[in-house]
C-alpha cells in the first residue's frame, strides 16, 4: 500500500530539511561467491560513519523478484505505489531527453525500422542507423501537419526518437503499432477507451504521413510508435508532504520524473561535485532535496564493478560537505539494484540508511549489502522510506486521539 | 497483496529450471527451553550447504498468528493469496481421496452422525464408526438418484465421506446441515445465493433420502453435509507464470491441490527416494517442480518428534540426487509449522532457505529456525516466495521504463 493519503492528512510545517541521496542502481552482488559487493568494496568512512550512528536496512523497489525500471523505482522512492501510478514508456523516453511535458500532452517512443516492397518491417530498429542520420529523419517527420494540435519530434539516440502531441481533447489508452515480430506491417493504433479515439485518428494519420515522408529513405524507410501515454497526473509532492521540494539531477530523465512529481528542478553541472554546490546554493529554499548520482547505475549496466566502487567512492568523499549543511534527516539508497555482473538491473534487496536525530542506532558499522541485513530497520519497501523520513524530521502530526 | 496479476505481465521465456521442495509443517519447536527444533536437531549437511552458499529467512504462511490448513498452505506458497483464493472443505476432502473433481462439480463433506426418535443429532460422530462400516453404509447411500446430476458418495475414513453432484447448473453457496450442537435436527441447506438455488434443492432432495435410506441403522441412522463447495476456479500456473509445472506428491491432497492450480501430477512412489526418482525421470519437461514430502507433517501430528527428525534427514541424504540435476533455483521450506510438542499445525513462521545462482549470501550456516531468524531474506509472507524465485530464474522481464 501507500501512505499518500495519511501523509496528505498529517503532515504538518516544520522548519526541518530533509536529504534523499539517491545513488542509481546501488545495490550489488559480488563477482565470486566469497567476493564482496561493490558497496562493500569501496571505502566508504563517512557512509560508515553514518552507517554507526544511523540506522540501516534492505529496501524492496516494487515487490520480490521485480527487476524495476527507472521510473517505478524513483515514484517507489518518493512514495507512490509504483504499481498504482505508472508512467508511460513514451512520457519515460520525453522525460529522458529533457523534452518539457505539459499536461494533456501525449508522448510515443518512436523506432525507425525498415519496411520491404510490401510494407512488412524486415528490421524493427533500421540497421541501428547513427544517431546523426536518426537527427536528419527526425527533421522531415517534422514536416508532418495535424489539424488542431501541435507535433513535436525529437530525436533520442541512433534508431529512437520521440513523437509529442500537444491540444485540446487528446487522451492516452490506445495500442501500438510494433507487431513485435518481422514479416508484419506496422500496427494501426486502436484506442482502448472511447476518448482516445481522436488521438488514435491523429496518430494514425500521422504515420501515414510518415511513411510517405520516409519512403525513399534506406534503411530507415518506416517506423513503429510504442507507449503512448500521458503524464499520469501524479499527485504533487506539496500536497502530500507539505514541503517545497527541490530536485538536483545531471540526467534529464530524472529531472523529468523528480518535475512530474512537483519538484523543483534546479540547473547544476555534470559532476557530483557540481550538485553538491547546486545543493549549497539553494540550501534555504527548499525542505527537501532529492539528490541522485547517476554512474553508479551506467557503470553497473556497462558491468564496471570498479567504476560503481569508485562512484561510491566519489560521492562518500561528498559526503562532510552535504553533512555540514546540517540536514534534519537524510536517506541514503538507490532506485534499485545493478549489479556489474549481471549489466542490468535487478531485482535484489539493496542498502538503505537513515539518519537523523531520535534514532536507536543499531550494530550495523559499515554500509553494506551484508551489514543492512542486520540492520535495525529489517527489510522495507521503497514506498515507505520518505513516511519514515517524514517521521524523523518532525513533519507528521499525531495519527488519532 | 498477491502478485499474479504482476507476474502474469511480466513472465518472460525462459530455460531455467525451479525446484519448491515442501516438507510438509517444516516448522518444529523445541521440547524444552534449552532443547533443538526438529529441523536444528536433524543431522543435515546438505540443507546446511545450500544455507551457506544460498540465503534464508523466515516466512509467514497466511497471516501473523494464523494457523492455516495445508489448503492455504498450499496456495500461498504457489503465489495465490489465501484469504482471498479459498478452497472449500468440500473440495478439499474430495482431493483428498484422490476423487477427480471436474470443473462445476460440487463436493461437501459427509458425516454420519446418531439420531434420536425424534430426529434430533446426539452423536455428532456416529460413535466414530470403523472405516469398514463407513464403506458399507456409503454404499447404501449410493442408491440415492437426483433427476438431473450425477452424484458421486466415496468413502474417506471412519464416519467420514463425501458427496460430490456433477451436471448443468450447479453452484455453490449454500449454507451447512450441521447444526454444531446435540438436541437439534440436521439443518435444512439454504442457497447464499439466487443461482445456488437448485443446487440447494437438491442436497436438501439427497439429504431426505439418505434419511430413509438410513433409517434403519445403528449407531449412524444420519448424517450432515459441511462445506459444501466447487473447485474454486484458480487462475492457472501456465498463465501466471508462463512454466509448465508438474507435482510430485505421494498423498492425493497434495496432488488435488497442484491440479486445481494447473500441474501436471506425475505418477510416483511412497517414499521419499521414488518421488526423486520421478522428478529425474520428468527433469527435462517441465519448467517447475513442486515436490512435496508429506511425513514431516504427519509425524508432528503425531507428537513424534525423532520421527520429524528422520524424515528431515532421509531428505537431506537425498538433495545431491535433486542439485545433481542443476536446477537454477531450489526453494526450500513447508506449508507450514507442525511442531510434536503440539500435535497439530500452528502459527510459527518457518524457515525458507533460496538458493540461485547471483545471490548475495548472507551468513547463515546452517538450516533451522533460530539460524533463519538471521538470513539475509529476512520476514517474508509465504506469496512472496515464488516470485521471488521467478526474479531469480530471470522469468520476468523489468517492470515499467
Amino acid at each position: 500500500m501507500d501512505y499518500l493519503e495519511l501523509m496528505k492528512e498529517l503532515h504538518i510545517e516544520s522548519k526541518s530539511k530533509i536529504i534523499l541521496l539517491v545513488m542509481d542502481g546501488l545495490g550489488g552482488l559480488p563477482l565470486t561467491p566469497d567476493g564482496k559487493t561493490e558497496l562493500e568494496s569501496a571505502h566508504t568512512p563517512n557512509l560508515d560513519l553514518l552507517a554507526t550512528h544511523g540506522i540501516c536496512g534492505l529496501s524492496t523497489p516494487v515487490a520480490p523478484g521485480v527487476t524495476p525500471g527507472s521510473g517505478p523505482g524513483h515514484t517507489a522512492l518518493f512514495g507512490y505505489d509504483p504499481i498504482k501510478y505508472q508512467i508511460g514508456r513514451g512520457v519515460m523516453e520525453a522525460l529522458g531527453i529533457g523534452f518539457e511535458l505539459k499536461s494533456g500532452d501525449v508522448a510515443a517512443r518512436g523506432n525507425f525500422c525498415t519496411l520491404d516492397s510490401n510494407g512488412l518491417i524486415i528490421d524493427r530498429r533500421a540497421g541501428r542507423i547513427s544517431s546523426e542520420i536518426g537527427a536528419k529523419l527526425v527533421e522531415k517527420l517534422r514536416s508532418i501537419k495535424l489539424p488542431g494540435v501541435e507535433v513535436f519530434v525529437e530525436p533520442v539516440k541512433e534508431y529512437r526518437f520521440v513523437v509529442v502531441m500537444r491540444g485540446p481533447g487528446l487522451a492516452d489508452g490506445l495500442t501500438e503499432t510494433d507487431p513485435q515480430v518481422l514479416g508484419k506491417a506496422p500496427l494501426k493504433i486502436e484506442a482502448l477507451r472511447p476518448e482516445a479515439q481522436h488521438t488514435a485518428d491523429l496518430f494514425n494519420e500521422w504515420m501515414a504521413q510518415a511513411r510517405r515522408v520516409l519512403a525513399n529513405e534506406h534503411p530507415a524507410n518506416g517506423c513503429n510508435l510504442r507507449g503512448i501515454a500521458q503524464d499520469p497526473g501524479l499527485p504533487k509532492m506539496e500536497e502530500i508532504y507539505g514541503w517545497k521540494a527541490a530536485a538536483i539531477a545531471t540526467y534529464p530523465m530524472y529531472r523529468g520524473i523528480a518535475r512530474l512529481v512537483g519538484m523543483d528542478v534546479l540547473p547544476t553541472g555534470d559532476t557530483i561535485a557540481s550538485e553538491v554546490e547546486t545543493l549549497k546554493a539553494h540550501w534555504e529554499k527548499y525542505d527537501f532535496f532529492f539528490f541522485h548520482v547517476k554512474k553508479t547505475d551506467s557503470y553497473g549496466e556497462d558491468g564496471n564493478f570498479e567504476g560503481r566502487v569508485h562512484i561510491i567512492e566519489e560521492t562518500d568523499a561528498l559526503l562532510p560537505e552535504i553533512l555540514a549543511l546540517k540536514p534534519d534527516v537524510i536517506l541514503i539508497t538507490g532506485d534499485h539494484s545493478t549489479p556489474a555482473k549481471l549489466k542490468s538491473h535487478s531485482w535484489h534487496e539493496l542498502p538503505v540508511l537513515l539518519w537523523a536525530n531520535d534514532i536507536c542506532p543499531d550494530d550495523v558499522k559499515s554500509f553494506g549489502e551484508r551489514a543492512c541485513m542486520h540492520g535495525g530497520l529489517g527489510h522495507l519497501r521503497h514506498v515507505d522510506l520518505l513516511p519514515l523520513a517524514m517521521g524523523y524530521a518532525g513533519r507528521l502530526t499525531k495519527f488519532g486521539a
